[in-house]
Parts: C-alpha cells; structure tokens; sequence
C-alpha cells in the first residue's frame, strides 16, 4: 500500500520525482464554490522554489504551476483539483556519482533496500522537490481557511544551528517573515544565520534549524479524538517532510520539566465573553482538540545530507568508497521550508475543520 | 468522521469510557495463525494498570481483559480480534466536582466546546483509561513481531522532571526497566525519581517526563514514503497518547545544532555482510524507510493535568470558579505510559510489516 | 489488511463469530446529541432473530444487545458505540460433520484456503450471525436519519423463487411488512411463500428471492461522484450481505432493454416548487448524487446453501465424501434479511449525509 | 469527503473533466520492479476511444496518454504513477444548450444540487470521459496481474436491448471479442446488435445492453470478509461506472428461482490434484473470498442519457423548457464500455492480490 496520500475529508495525493517530467498533486475532497486560480498558488510556491537567494540551491526551476482540473468559472467545483508543474531544469548528470552510491544520510540505501532499485536522478521521489506539491494544495488550504474560516498559518524559522530568535511568536506578520534571507524575522539573529550559512556553506558543510508555527484564528473543538488528535495529525505532518526529525505542541519537550501547576493553563473569560487561557503551554490543544487559543508548535529539521566535504560510505556493490557530492544543494533547507510548514499545517487544519462539520446533531 | 481506529493493514478501533461498563479494541487485519491467548496480553496490562506501587493511582482495577473473538484454538483466525475489560472501581462521585468545572490542562473544555456536552465521570473517553484498549492490541503486535519477524519494542523512563538518566539505550534489558518502579533502568537515577515523585505527590502537584524508546531487529525496507514515512506515522502514534506534547526520532531537536558533516551515519559493511552505519543520529530511518539500525525515539510527556492543588477557572455557565481535584490520580504518568508506548510502537511496526510484503514485484 | 470495516464518515466495525462469545459492532462517527438507548436497538433485532417462526432457523437466541459505550445520560457522545450481544445458545457438536469437509456452496473451502484454517463451529465468522452487529448498527443509522434528516428507509421480501408480489414499494407500511410471516406484504403472494418455505423445509431443500429496498425523504445531493456514488456505495453494502448474488437500482437489468426515450426521466416542478420527475426508472440517483425522488433498488439472494439433502463433495483431505447437514438453519434467509438489508441501507445513506455537509462553500 | 479514489492496497485517484485541460489518474501501490510504458497502456484506451467505428460518438480524441512519473528505466519505481491524457478535440458550444438545462436522464440536475453550480462544458466531471482515467490505471494491473500472477481478464458485449448472445463466456478470445463492431463474439448476434444501433441511432434514439465479465487464472482466497468481499467490491466498482444499473455475480437474479440442491455447486478434485466445482453458480466466490473458480459477472447499462429526440425538462430557472440533444453521443456505450469493465475489474482483482498476501502467518 502506497503512503502517497494524506488527509481524511480533504485528501492530497502527491506524484512526480525530481528529475522526471513534472511533480504535482491531485487534492479530493475540496468544497465547490471556493474563489482559486493560479494566482491564490504561485506566491507560496515562489517562497519554496531554488534559486530564490545565494544561500539556496542555484537550481533553476520556475516551478510554474497550472491548475488542470477541478476549478471552472473561477471556482472550485467539487471534483478533484490536480496542480503540476514541469521539472525544467533537469541536470541528472549531477547525481551519477550517486548512481550506484549510498550516500550517508540520504534515502539512497533505504529506497534500495525496499524497492530493489530506485530513480537516482535528483534523488528521485526522495528529493524534496516533491514537497512544491505540497506547498501548492496547501495554497489551497489556506485560501479556504482565510476565506471560509478566518484561520491564518504563519511558520518562520526560529533557529539555525544554535542561533535562537528569542521573538514572541504572536506579534510577527508574514511581512516581517519574508524581508529577511533566512525567514527568521528577528533581524539581529536573521543577520547571524545568514552569516553562518555564508560560512558554512563555504566550507561545503550544512545546518539544521527549528521552525515555529502559528496557527490563529480556530475555533474551539478540532480534532478527532482518540487518534486523529489535531496535534497528532499536525505531527505527523510535520514529520513527513524531508529531514524532519523532531515535533513539539506548545511547552513540548521543555513543558517535562514543568510541575503541573506550573504547566496548567487557567482559564477565564475574556471581556467579550470569550473563553480563554491565561497561559497557552497548552499549545491550543487540549485532549487532542482545538481549545480555541493559537496553535503553537515547532519543527527540527537535520542539517542537509548532501555535503561537498568528503565522506566515506558503501556503494551497490557493497565496497567501501569515499564521495564528495557535486549537484546543487540547499545548505540549510530552512528558509525555503516555511512555506512547506506552513502547507502542511493549513491541510491538517481544513481536514480537521471539514470532519468537525459533523460533530454533533444541529 | 470519528477518530478511533489506528493503522492500515493492521488497523485498530478502541472504545470505553473510563467510568462506562468496559474498554476495549478490535484488531482487524492480524494475518491468521498467530499463537495467541489472554496469557500473551495479561502481563503488559499488568505493566500499566493502577495501583501497582504508592506512585501510582490507588483505583482498584484488576483490567482483567478476555479475548472475545479473533482466535480459535490457540490461533488468530484472521477475523476481527475483540478483546475488552469491564470497569469495575467506579467511582464517578470523584468526579462531580468537574461536572460543570473546566480543569485547567484538561480536555473538559474542549469536549464540551466540540460535542456539545461530555461524559464527565473520570474523563469519559478523554482519560487514559482508554490506553488500556491500546496495550492489549499492542502486546499482540509486540508477539507476532516477536515470533515472526524477529523484532523487539522495549522503551523506559529517561527523565522525570528534570533528573535524567544517560544510560545507553541499546544496553537495557525489560528486566532491568520492570525492576524500577517509575521503569528507569538507571539505578541512580532511578531512586532520585522516586523521591521527587513521593515529594511532589505529598504536595498535591505532578510531573512530567521523557520515555525512550528503543525498536530492534528491524528489517531494511519499512516506511512508506512520501506522507506515511515510518517515523511520521511512529511520530503520530506517540503524539496520540494522553499529554504527549513532543516527539524527537534519532538527534531530534539536538540535531538541529549539528553540522551534516557531524550528523550524517556513515555507511559500512559489518563482519557479516551486513549493511550498517557506524553512528545512528537518523534513529534507524532515511528518507522516512527503516535502515535496519535500531529505531530510536523520544517522547515528552507533560506533567498531569488533575492535581489537588487549588487552581482557579470556570465552569459551564462561565463562571469564575476555584477547584481542587479529588479523585485518585497518578502524581506523574511516566511508569505506566512505558507500556503504553511499547504498544504504539508495535503498532506502527507491524502496519509497516505487513504493508511492506507488497513494495517489490518478487 | 481486514475488511471488516464499512463507511467513511460513518464507520462501522463488526467482530464475533456464530459460536464464539459474542457478536457486536462498533459505531466510529455518529455525532453527538443523537438521543439513544437500548430500546431504539432491540426491536430491528427481533426482526432478525432466529426462532421468530416456524419458517426459521429454531436456534434460541434473544439477541439481545447491551449498549457498552458511547452513549451518556441517554445521548450519544461522539465517541464509539460499541453494541454486544452474547452468543447463548451454542451447539457447535452440531457442526462437527462440516469440520473437515467442505459443503457446497458455503464458505469453508474458500476459508481453508486463505487462512488456513477456520473456526468451524457454526460457520464461524462466514454465518449469517454477524448480520446481527449490521443490524444493531444499522437500527441507529435508522434513528439518525428519521430524527435528524426526516428519510425513512423500508424493505421488504417482492420474490420467493419464482412466486412475486407486484405491489407498488410506494405505498407499502413497515406494519404491513411485518404482518406477514415472510415479510411480504402482498397477502397472496405472502401465503404462496408460506406455503412454498414449508414444502421446501420438508424436502430439506432450500430456497432464494429478491429484497426490495426503498428510501423516502432524501434530499438532492447525496453521493459523492465517481467512486463513492449514492448506488455504488449501495451496492456494496448490499453485495456484503451472505447469499447475495445480485444488485439492481431503479430500473436495473430490465432497463438495459428500454431505449433512451422511454427510460429517461422527464424533470418537472411540483406544485410546492420542487424538482421532481415524473417516472423514477433511475431509482432516485443521477450521476451517482440522489435526485430527491425515492431510491429504489432490489437484491437478489440465493437458496440456503446449508440443507438437509445428501450432496456430494469433498473433505480437507480432498477425499470425496457425502454429506447431509444437520444443525439448524433456515429454509429461506429473506424474511429475516429484510432488516439487515434495511440497516445496509440505513448506514450508506447515513455515511453520505454527513459527507454531503461539506459538498460547498456555505 | 471527495469520492475520487477507489482501492485499499492498490489506490487509484483520477482527475480531469471532459473540456478541460486533462484527464488523469495517479496509481499509488503498485509494487516496484514491473515493465511498464505507454506501449502497455494505450491498447487499451484505443478501445475506448471516441470515434472508433460509425457506432461511437465523433469526437476526434487520440487518446494518447503519458507516464509522467513513477517508471525509471522501464520499471515501476514503487512510487506513484501519474498517467494522462491531454484534451484535444473541445467544442464546449455544443453543451450550451445544457448549461442552464437539466437534460433527463443525465447528472445536470443533481451536481447543481449538491456543487451550486457546475462545469456544464461536455458534461464536465460526470462525464463518461473520467473512464479514460480508469482504463489507464486498469492496463497496469492488467499487466501485473498477467506478469506476477497469472490472472487474465477479460469482459464482452452480451446483451444490446433485447438481442442476446448465447455464448459460452468460457470460450471466448479477446480477439474475437475485438472482431466485432459492438465487441460481442457471436457473430450473429453482432450483426443484428450492429443494425439495431444502426436504426436507433437514426431515430436519434439509445440502447442499454449487458456486458458479460470474466476472471480467469485466480488462485483461491482473494476477498476480505465480512465488507471487503471480493464479488463486493467488485460489484461497486461496476457500479461507478457511468450508466450502469445492475450487477450479479455468478447466478445473479436467476439465481433467486433455483433451490438449494440445484444451485450449490459441488466440489471434486480434478486430475491435477486441484480443488474443483462442477458448476459455477457462485460465480468463483464463496463467503466474499475466491474459490479458484473463474469469476462471471454481468453489467447492466442504461441507454445513453442524452438523446436528438425532444424531451421536456426544466431549467435552472426551474422553468418548463422543451430539448432536443446536439453534441456527440454514443447512441450505445456498450462497445466502448468493455475496457472499462476490463479495467475495474483488474483493479479490484489486483488490490485484492495484494491484501491476500498477508491473510497468514508463513
């Protein structure tokens, strides 16, 4: 069985590889009646797309994306919308070193050992080029959300290696967000990871980082208990993308150290009669359902695989080797991942906002 | 669309509320001819039950579980596996505080906010109770992935509050771990935890914690990419468990501060042929498919909402009230929620086993 | 993977077996606030009961069912119902001449041959018995769908071989139904079936007929195009009951030999404004979305395959061998499959009403 | 919750409306290591096509689709396959009488009923062009099944209106099947079938009919009680199929006339030491699950929904219109609906391969 789709009422199917001839999505389960076009879809793609800066991969790829199916008149109409763009800027002979080479880190050993051989070219479909399919149904999502909902997803890049931003994540606007290189919008930490990517992408290493996101807005009562909690599908989510290796809502691992009393948030009402927390350790779930406050939650991302410093691995053959990746590669993945948090996060949101439709007898 | 059932090949559904007659889990999709009566499940709901020690909550439940379809003769059959415990201490006076309370930290809000109104008596379905429903499925996963796959799920206390042990995960035994009382292998540690525990009940406060987990014998090959990756549905599954707020696989968040170079596993051929990495910062997953290096997880637990300290908040009518929880709680999750997580984990492994007959034309 | 789930937004979950403990279902996806209780459930399995008439099988069971979960102060929760009922009258020796042999037309041999082996006793998970949990599953469907939605769903038996009743479904009572022995509320074919069934018993011979189902009172838009059609959805559900060999909506087979023009349904608006058609050879479905109009649909069940007769046939040592079936069954299934046939139904259009809540932007 | 994909372990989701850009279906399941090009794939669309014969609608499509992703070097990679055809021959002005008419018959009325609004160019989405999708993804698991498993499929023209062949569906070659205009091998059947579409064609008239399905070369056990059935899913996948309005498997509503003792087929062991029945009435499945026997279904069609003849109908406006068709129609899908039964039925026969491969411990 396929792991190519994700979501429940509103269902994405993501397809294509790196260096084949397009990468898309098919996207079931979207509302008619939705105002879309490919203008509501190519700014977040052109946050996600190579070449946008020198800290980015020099790949040059419009990912100009067209809308093929499922919108007439302007409007969703109910049926599937299927999203492609083209690959254009295939250079597969970049990656003919890794042909028959595993390299550490990457997904070259595990895509041989599970399906016998596999698409080197670009990585294949374990390239995060994949994810441009994501960024564009979760355009989607987040029109949907604005327009139907009034829920805003916001993600920025809170941590490179371990340069913190110490920002309050509620007063930051995706303006501020996009003026800086790294999208961190802490302009004295945004100058030190820039500076720091410089370096180390001189030296032909790579970083890692955090990404936070916001989700405001959102009613009280998303998410489906006992499994589909709304931060077990945001996990999830969040973890399925390329070199993720951590997740946490609200006080996440920090919250451990707390004692309850410390951790509980109290509850009041606010002067419009609105319920609300004091404290939001909470994260914006509670039981597994939205409370109403924010969502708040952050991403670990590993540093890149592919490195130009030399490395010793195996190849096909099993002998030992050393390599040194030629292709082009993102030295930090961070600043062109706010977008596919971002995605990610407004899917599960409108998945969960659809199923609540049905909660109880009206 | 409810919430309920976990898995796709091997998919369960649990059911129960803490204070209703019973809770229980049918397993659908267990390949027939497994070995398998109420002696394989008893002990690892004996692990989580209450009561077993003064650390513990002292509700009387023997969660004496029977197995009521599925098997015929000593074997599953390959039809739907039921298997239930009826409650037997109820006492949901306990509760009647909470009725129309809002515990701060706790679910109470978010329920009513979504359904409208909720089963008040110990939490219904948002109390960990229903995990009992979980180790049962989980402890015939944890035997078929034994007796036919050769895998083993073990995890343990790493930290409570803020003690920590720093033993090496893959030199701990279930003996060792069963041995603690708060299931920490790490003698020292071990007793530290205790006296904080003892310390912060007398207090009427709680704690929280992080539970290592630790998969071996896993074959190459498991995970699905791109959506349903073995460590985002692993990640899903943990996040899914009561006051589960973070989850890290391999370096996790601490691997955001290293260098590729220091980060990637470097590939070798061990003294048997076999494919290994000389580190595991990946946590046994590359490109979201098993390596066969161990899976290593984390898992944060929050401290317990329900403590007996007061807390100001308000109640259904929104009201601004003050309250002190009553009731039999447990001053700190951890040592029953290490059978819990073993659960999940097989889980998750045994979907991607038997998922994976199907990745190559063989 | 199982396949003992049915419906996406409303799932459903059986388990048991005919001799083991119990049978019963669990309901995922039933909003909360539906007003439930053990007396909504009961009647629809009486109906469905062995032992109803001396045209059936003499097993004594009451059939009767607990509510285990899900439901609080007399509504439901939003949380899993599960729903048992315990298996009390076993004679599984009566089966012991089917242990090693296959019977013609029953489900042992397929059973073997996937799984293995099987639960022999009175067929095990094959019987009609898990029928039961469809029907206790089905009754709250029903209750939803009067209560909330204002559709009724009726079926009942037009053909026991070849004797047919030629009623018009429209205008036919759940009363009138039920006052003939074979729910067949054409009295003059009602006692040509009658008498039919009991020359047949005595013969040890067994027999087969048609089931019309119709539902009133659905709104347009049901369905969701092009898998998940209102029909094929229909069909399904119909095809999973045993004996089932064949499935017909609107006109069916027989309007394979209409042209066009007689077949199509002129549209037109009634005198309250609302869009009707003047025939309804479509059975209430367009394009696989309910028009408004009734559906209607027939299925067609074979003979019993378990009879009295000697037949030939072979054993699990493939030796060839005659058999004659002891054990109680019944001579003709449809008079107590007209309830399942209905809880089918019940639970489809269940399933796509609340999909249907986010058919467009509102 | 959209309705666009059909199959557990073997997934496929298909996009596009008939005058828009594209239609398309991305497979996700197939395992990795098959042959496969667009040399495999076309065939089959060649039969669906438009414009085949004097018979079929005019409309000039090629057909022609491409493998955009999921095949490296020849062979399916594991990852999912996006197959799609680009519209070509579009004359949305022919629709336009339909756009603010509900034709009788056809699905105008019920999408505007449940979308609002609809893509009203050639049908849009509940055209039968969505088959292209299923026909592409249907040649696939044609050639797996073939390859890996030996299973053969194979379905013809039975029945147009009232002309039937009698032909032993047995003995029956594709190329015979090909032979005939209207895709029936009895030739003198062909001949009047072929006249009759003749004469209703220039009457401006349609024709419903039968298509007769068999399975051939399936081992026993496929099929996943108790919803999952084989001939269950079966039925529904023939059952989305534009027009169709009747299934049966096996004996079907005839079926319903025999008894027991004339219907139960009895089993033998034939030469080759393989477990045989005498008769197929059960159509190659018992209790849900193959018996090893071939599979024998039978599709009943509608005649063509859009017809030249005058009908009256209503308008958006719900006004009284008068409509007389233009655009190009089949007057009988019958001939071209063959490979679409061919491919449903490949489809679910393959995703059941796949679950059968873990219904035990080995």
């Amino acid at each position: 069985m396929g792991g190519n789709s994700f979501g429940k009422s509103l269902c994405i199917t993501t397809f294509g590889e790196s260096h084949g001839l397009a990468v898309g999505v098919v996207i079931d389960g979207c509302p008619a009646g939705l105002e879309l076009s490919e203008a509501d879809i190519q700014p977040e793609l052109d946050r996600r797309k190579p070449g946008q800066s020198h800290l980015t991969s020099p790949r040059q790829e419009a990912d100009c994306i067209q809308i093929f199916s499922g919108v007439f008149e302007g409007k969703t109409t109910g049926t599937p919308i299927m999203i492609m763009a083209r690959n254009q800027d295939q250079r597969p002979q970049d990656y003919q070193d890794f042909q028959n080479c595993y390299r550490p880190g990457h997904a070259d050993y595990s895509y041989d050992a599970k399906y016998g051989f596999r698409d080197w070219r670009g990585s294949g479909r374990s390239s995060a080029r994949e994810t441009l399919a994501r960024v564009a149904a979760g355009a989607v999502a987040k029109k949907f959300l604005r327009q139907v909902a009034g829920i805003e997803v916001l993600s920025f890049v809170e941590q490179v290696c371990d340069i913190r931003s110490g920002l309050d994540p509620m007063r930051i606007s995706r303006q501020e967000i996009d003026q800086s290189l790294v999208r961190c919008p802490d302009q004295v930490a945004s100058a030190k990871m820039v500076a720091l990517i410089e370096k180390v992408k001189a030296e032909g290493d790579s970083l890692g980082g955090v990404i936070r996101g916001v989700v405001t807005g959102l009613p009280a009562g998303l998410g489906e208990p006992v499994f589909d909690r709304l931060h077990s599908d945001l996990g999830r989510a969040m973890l399925s993308i390329n070199a993720v290796k951590g997740f946490e809502i609200g006080s996440g691992f920090a919250g451990a150290c707390l004692r309850g009393s410390e951790h509980n948030d109290e509850f009041y009402l606010d002067s419009a009669g609105v319920v609300k927390t004091r404290t939001n350790h909470a994260g914006g779930v509670l039981g597994g359902i939205s409370t109403g406050e924010p969502l708040l939650f952050r991403v670990a991302f590993k540093p890149v695989a592919t490195i130009a410093k030399e490395q010793r691995t195996i190849n096909a053959a099993h002998e030992s080797v050393t390599l040194k990746a030629a292709g082009r590669h993102d030295p930090c993945v961070l600043p062109r991942a706010v977008p596919i948090v971002d995605a990610m996060a407004a899917l599960v949101v409108m998945d969960h906002w659809i199923r609540n439709l049905s909660a109880r007898v009206r």
